[in-house]
């Protein structure tokens, strides 16, 4: 076997959705010869229930061990009231710093057949084809913090933004090589006229720039990106941001696309990467076979790209999605009059069958 | 003279936008016998040009002994290259500081006849009706900074993430009040799964909850209240969160009500309250007398509410403006086939004659 595949799918309907993928995977292994083996361990709240914690350190080493990480989703109502440092969601801020995930990669492309799909009008939806690169080990989210303290005489609680030159360095070159293989377009959002970490940030990106004459880099203030994304999200290419602005206009981002349960995303890394679909763990609908896999298996795809490089074979099953979607199938979440309605087990058929 | 304002027209089409506003007071003074005074001042790059400091203390004195300020716009490319201390913005974050100005509230309501302005598909958009509460004067805006050191062998910057119990209950009180007069529903928005400063903000909130039985209290994460603004804004009433998260959504929430020009902001502060529209200084369009008034003269109608208690007057001026929309009456950025082209001057007559 060529490649090892972790896979964790963690809690709700993780397990459905990762279930798809990885016969969408076998599938194309079969017909590409890729030599794909899979193995499968446990996070969040499954692993908070069996083992104590959402990540046990087995996981952390198998994945650390694997060529790539096919996640599902962590987290539910049922760990609500656990202790906040063994919450589901530890897992994951846990994966992204133990294999140091330090970007991630939200592409944002609308398949013709689901522009109907975006709260946005048609017309602005149509063609969008942007990828936001998210820095995701640093910033406020790792940042010192303090819970409660006294200052002037009342209780306050703080948290530390920041970045150093290597950190920015290295997820703005991401970026860049992310845009010369596309249209070759940087847009760096930032707070640079309040923050110093963004002014930082800023003159770090334009010095990064200098390599890359090839690539047109704008700056942006992140209140005004919040608006261009709803106003013209066409105008996009690429999109690198710090963690905090990630999050959000990743999520904005998502919406406008359309249909959460189709997004998926890259957490690039230094040894493994790891791949999972935007959407959460849907306790409500998990065990009854009607989730959308397609977020997943088209992360799936992204697995194939970027950690194995088999293009052909991600470019296959990306095709494959399309067509699904073209020849009329809709999972329960998009469905309409006049669609053929496919719960979990049948859309995956159906993708497998056009690969 | 019962009232003194004090006029800030500030930089770009400021002056214009102003003009026009002033005038529709003094129309509903006349109406309403409201006793208004107005005195001029400056602030932003044309302050800058004439004093060598965007914000003279002589204007600082001057908001502080009127009863509310009407600002126009600042900033501009002419100012692109003056020391980061002495850009304009620099007036408005000084104002927010010096009047102690904590609380920004932006309410989205979108008319009838702009519907069809929004990106999002009409039938998201009609009945949208949320104001969004922004805490001004606090959180990473005016928390310490550091704009470069050493750390473990890197240059890095930081800033400040920080809030304290007052400052939290201060805002949220505001947030309660408002929802009481309004339909009763405080949506709350952090990022307690991440930030300590978040958790402090949801637990102080939920303790100010507790005076206001009435009023019902969600909490949403900010990545998802950024989908959700997309998705489905309908399901808004009153918005409360910090003053980076507020400067995103609130941008956000204003591109889903449709047209920028239309919007107004309330800056509310212990002594006085400052109004203003929510677009920019637009130099571009500057002097040409094309620029939309509407967003300042329905801040205006704000002004006479909150810090005039004058709600007749105020309600007078938003039903001129919405009748003139009514009576399909556009300014050049509004304006499509079919619609009667009104420029700065004529919406100002046109909206007079309606009060
Ligand atoms: C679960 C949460 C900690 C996480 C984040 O904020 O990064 C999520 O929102 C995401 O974007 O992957
Ligand atoms: C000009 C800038 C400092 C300001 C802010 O970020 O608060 C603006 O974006 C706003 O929202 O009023």
């Amino acid at each position: 076997m060529a490649y090892k595949i972790t896979v964790i799918p963690g809690d709700g309907i993780g397990k459905e959705i990762t279930d798809s993928a990885v016969e969408v995977l076998k599938k194309a292994d079969e017909k590409f010869s890729l030599g794909l083996s899979f193995a499968y361990h446990d996070a969040g709240g499954t692993a908070y229930d069996k083992f104590g914690t959402p990540l046990p350190q087995e996981t952390i080493d198998a994945c650390k061990e694997s060529d790539a990480v096919l996640f599902g989703a962590v987290g539910g109502d049922k760990w609500d009231n656990v202790d906040p440092a063994l919450r589901p969601e530890k897992a994951i801020l846990g994966l992204r710093k133990n294999l140091d995930l330090y970007a991630n990669l939200r592409p944002v492309k609308v398949a013709d057949a689901l522009v109907d799909y975006s709260p946005l009008k048609p017309e602005l939806v149509r063609g969008v084809d942007l990828v936001i690169v998210r820095e995701l080990v640093g910033g406020i989210y790792f940042g010192d913090k303090c819970e409660s303290e006294q200052h002037n005489g009342a209780e306050r609680a703080w948290d530390l933004e920041n970045y150093s030159v290597p950190e920015v360095e290295r997820i703005a070159k991401l970026a860049f090589e992310t845009a010369k293989l596309r249209r070759g377009k940087v847009t760096s959002v930032d707070k640079a006229n309040v923050l110093a970490t963004s002014r930082l940030w800023r003159r770090t990106v334009a010095k990064t720039a200098e390599g890359y004459k090839d690539v047109e880099l704008n700056n942006l203030y992140v209140d005004n990106c919040a608006m261009q994304l709803a106003i013209r999200p066409t105008q996009f290419d690429v999109i690198v941001t710090g963690n905090l602005f990630g999050d959000i206009l990743s999520d904005e981002a998502a919406v406008v696309g359309g249909s959460i349960g189709m997004m998926p995303s890259a957490s690039i890394g230094t040894c493994t990467s790891l791949y999972e679909p935007i959407h959460g763990s849907a306790p409500d609908i998990a065990g009854k076979g009607i989730a959308n896999p397609m977020g997943t298996i088209l992360s799936a795809a992204m697995l194939l790209r970027y950690s194995l490089h088999e293009e052909q074979a991600a470019k296959a099953i990306e095709n494959a999605v399309d067509k699904a979607l073209a020849d009329g199938y809709r999972t329960p979440d998009l469905w309409k009059e006049g669609f053929s309605k496919a719960n979990t087990e049948e859309i995956t058929r159906v993708i497998c069958e056009r690969i």
